[in-house]
């Protein structure tokens, strides 16, 4: 029973699982392994490091499967120009969050690819489809990284009604495992993205130790805010915060925003230390709710057939009437 | 194809769909209307008015199906014997919420009651099992009136895999439909319970002004926090806060929640005046995110048939492989 939708077959994929183009982590090994396991992987263009979109888009050359590259839309914007680096690596879809996408949608298409635009409201989606959007991603506070306050169950079933089959729409924000997965089908989504579940693999360009403090931590230990953005001198336009796993910087910092800004200049020179260090004490491990789900550190290819595999027994079991579900979850665990 | 679960099975009910003991709002009217449709009304027992809670529970005398009572835990330990007053009603089950339910679960089990314990974390749950209860519900922050911080998405399939089949789990917190039932089922819970999505009923004993504005309001115009509780002199303890519609007290207050401790006897006075006028610009209408959901007031028998038909038809369209699940629900819809 494969579960192909709207999304699948547009992208040209066998499972309804995207990579989220998270930087630096989703680098060009990641991608491969997600996408390679029938899934879609998206290289994380990020802020827009030239050298190593480039590095990384030729280790793509010559890949079978399809494939994306995400940006972060107001800082692509700085440099329009990475957007041609990207282009020439033939990706199936570039994936635009954050900001208006309408003046990089005429040259994605001229290329061939797909515009697939993360959304955090209504507005923006809106906003996204008359830019040309060919995809929504709809995200929850849930999320790993930045994002904004609405819940994963609120926003996505919002999505779906405004998009009304106009274009297909995946869930993003605390999913990471078959279950999440069927509740997003079951919501009305074509599938779901997913950031943190993947962090925690093994082709994942991130610190074994932020895999290890993810792989550990326990549901209800992320926040979300802006003290590790305060804390690199980046802080986003609104609505958008970030969030991460709760350290000890985070739980000196939060609430105390304006001490942290009276004093940004010492405190980011001991953050910025404490990230080349590896000292995630300090340095934000960027991550979302979902920690709570994460228990290893599998190979991609795993985590995308684990996914699947659990979402459709979950959703196979109403075939054979066995409730409970968990019946269900429980016998492919 | 009945969607029956252990929940079902325990309450001895038709459907997975529970009304919350919603103070005043759910009174003796709606706890009938929603049992006789075969889901499990539950009377809002609320901070514990003595007369009020004699009367709706006369009124339930000779109910031939079954039904729960709720208390707010913290407020039933300061009138403790109106425990008595409910159990004398011989309800199926006594819902306790926002607090240790310890030392009630002795009577409950000797009147023959079933207790049902509203949860919003990992150490609530297991307080609540070693108390004794027989089925939990995961509360999270999208629901409206009081609760905490932790998303539904989150906190359900935590509360889930901590439950490990000991006892059943409903979901709470911003479900409105049958994708929201699905949904849940699909993360292994065993069914939902639904407060705002009923005060939007013919039968509430709400305002038709407060429901008119749930009708109207669309998602992400809630908010969570603590102004309308400070405005009437009702702070709760840590960690709950309250959801209500955002108004025009709310966005005068929000962030000044220190400004309106300090003139709290003036604001308090309009408030209560503002709440006996039915004036919604100020008084709050206490309601979740689910008010995006929500475009009608209809009786709540019909409310419970259309998202258990909805619910059956998503789950189902697994079987005919009718990708995607928005097709089934448009047909049912
Ligand atoms: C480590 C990390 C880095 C991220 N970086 C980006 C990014 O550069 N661009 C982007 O659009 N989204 C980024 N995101 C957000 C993802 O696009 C996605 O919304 C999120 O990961 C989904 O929630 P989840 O983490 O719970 O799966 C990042 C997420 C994480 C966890
Ligand atoms: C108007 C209103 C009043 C409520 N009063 C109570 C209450 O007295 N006791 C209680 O345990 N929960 C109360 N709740 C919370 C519910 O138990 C439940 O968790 C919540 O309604 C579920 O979220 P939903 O509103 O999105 O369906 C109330 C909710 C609403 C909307």
């Amino acid at each position: 029973m494969p579960l192909t939708t709207p999304l699948t077959d547009k992208l040209g994929i066998s499972h309804p699982i995207l990579l989220a183009p998270m930087d630096m982590i989703a680098d060009a090994r990641l991608v491969r392994a997600v996408s390679e396991a029938g899934g879609f992987g998206i290289l994380g263009g990020g802020y827009g490091n030239r050298t190593w979109l480039a590095q990384e888009t030729a280790k793509l050359d010559g890949l079978r499967v399809p494939f994306g590259i995400g940006f972060i839309t107001w800082s692509l914007a700085k440099q329009p120009d990475l957007l041609d680096i990207a282009l020439a690596a033939k990706p199936a879809a570039v994936m635009l969050s954050f900001g208006d996408p309408a003046r990089f949608a005429a040259a994605i298409e001229q290329a061939g690819a797909l515009l697939v635009c993360q959304v955090q409201d209504e507005a923006m989606a809106e906003q996204a489809i008359a830019a040309g959007a060919d995809i929504l991603i709809a995200q929850g506070t849930e999320a790993g990284g930045h994002g904004a306050s609405r819940t994963t169950l609120d926003i996505v079933p919002a999505i779906v009604d405004l998009a009304a089959g106009r274009v297909p729409v995946a869930a993003a924000g605390g999913l990471a495992d078959g279950r999440g997965l069927a509740a997003m089908l079951s919501l009305g989504a074509d599938g779901v993205l997913l950031g943190t579940r993947f962090y925690a693999s093994e082709e994942a360009n991130g610190a074994e130790e932020a895999k290890r403090r993810i792989r550990a931590a326990t549901s209800g230990e992320t926040v979300r805010g802006i003290i590790f953005d305060l804390s690199r001198n980046n802080v986003w336009p609104a609505p958008f915060t970030g969030r991460c796993l709760i350290n000890d910087h985070a739980r000196r910092w939060i609430g105390r925003e304006v001490d942290l800004l009276q004093q940004v200049e010492s405190v980011s020179a001991d953050y910025m230390k404490a990230r080349a260090d590896g000292n995630f004490d300090i340095a934000a491990v960027i991550a979302g709710e979902a920690v709570g789900l994460i228990h290893d550190i599998p190979p991609a290819g795993e985590i995308v057939a684990r996914i699947v595999t659990e979402a459709e027994h979950i959703l196979q079991g109403r075939r054979n009437s066995s409730w409970p579900l968990r019946n269900e979850i429980e016998r492919v665990r």
